[in-house]
């Protein structure tokens, strides 16, 4: 079974972005403090992180065969300039095909008949390997439809004081997890995995 | 000089209590999931923990001389019945001695000159020991007036989707932090220490 997993940098109260959807000053500092380079897809993107969040991310890109994204965050990173540093096939769940883009490419393939669908559909194309999902409302959607498997947070040290929760307006809370499942301390930022419980 | 620390448990999407004020029997879990017990200086109140977290209880009692409390949590917990389960003094931030207290005893002493005169109170009390400080608001305030070195965590996997913040309407948001600088694993709960970086 193609294990669903979404994951998100969070700072310690509970924000993957400040209240205007930035703050990534503040969030992605532990992609830029260490000494170890982690290449991407994108020439011009390089992590430098400690030893122990490269060796988590390139777990991380191991293990991920495709992704899930919402509209949102496709139209806020225009793409991804084409490709996602990922080097993985995304599924874009929106409404409509954006203009210019093809409705089913090599990167991108959009869906429009809901959330179950793209998931399907990036099950297929990760073949034997993991679908990651992000956003948090999309991963929200995910949750309640009780097709996530797995929440990985990377919890770094800034109290943003408000923001946009991990999981938006969750429709199904309180939601209990288990675990962490593993632990990572790298340098700012501690990597940790749950497991959402199945629903009884 | 005397270190001033707030704990709280908090949901992993950054809450101490729900929307209700309430939510404890899903926060409080970790503290009746083991088989470790620790007592409290309440005979009806046995902690029942992992091995770990009974570790970190026991340090957490050893080390904390005084706490510093609002009087919303001292009125919720009825003044915990005549002691503070920790068994140390607690000085209260309120704008007046509640009915039937005296201003100055034993266990609680009541401060109605401002946070950082309920500090001073609580350093002098703690001798070589450290200040807890235990309530959102309370912690904010500290954390605003400068006086907070600490901040401990202990993390539970449960997601609440929405309810009282850790550092509820933090006015000097975004606030950094270094750390974790202790992370303890338990049963259903990850104990994480940070150290607040004093101001420029």
């Amino acid at each position: 079974m193609t294990k669903v997993t979404t994951g998100a940098t969070m700072s310690l109260d509970g924000y993957i972005a400040n209240a205007s959807h930035g703050g990534f000053e503040h969030l992605f500092q532990w992609y830029a403090n260490g000494d170890v380079e982690t290449p991407t897809a994108n020439p011009e993107m390089t992590f430098r992180t400690s030893a122990a969040s490269a060796r988590h991310l390139r777990d991380l890109n191991e293990r991920t065969g495709a992704l899930v994204v919402g509209r949102r965050l496709f139209d806020m990173t225009n793409g991804w300039g084409g490709r996602h540093p990922m080097d993985v096939p995304v599924v874009v769940v929106t409404h409509s095909v954006p203009d210019g883009w093809k409705p089913e490419g090599d990167s991108f393939v959009f869906v429009t008949d809901g959330i179950e669908s793209a998931i399907d559909r990036a099950k297929a194309l990760a073949g034997d390997k993991e679908v990651g999902v992000n956003g948090g409302t999309i991963a929200a959607q995910v949750v309640e439809a009780g097709l996530l498997d797995e929440v990985h947070v990377d919890l770094v040290p800034v109290v943003l004081g408000a923001g946009i929760p991990l999981f938006a307006d969750l429709k199904i809370a309180p939601l209990q997890l288990d675990g962490p499942i593993t632990v990572v301390e790298g340098n700012g930022v501690t990597h940790l995995a749950y497991r959402v419980r199945p629903a009884a």
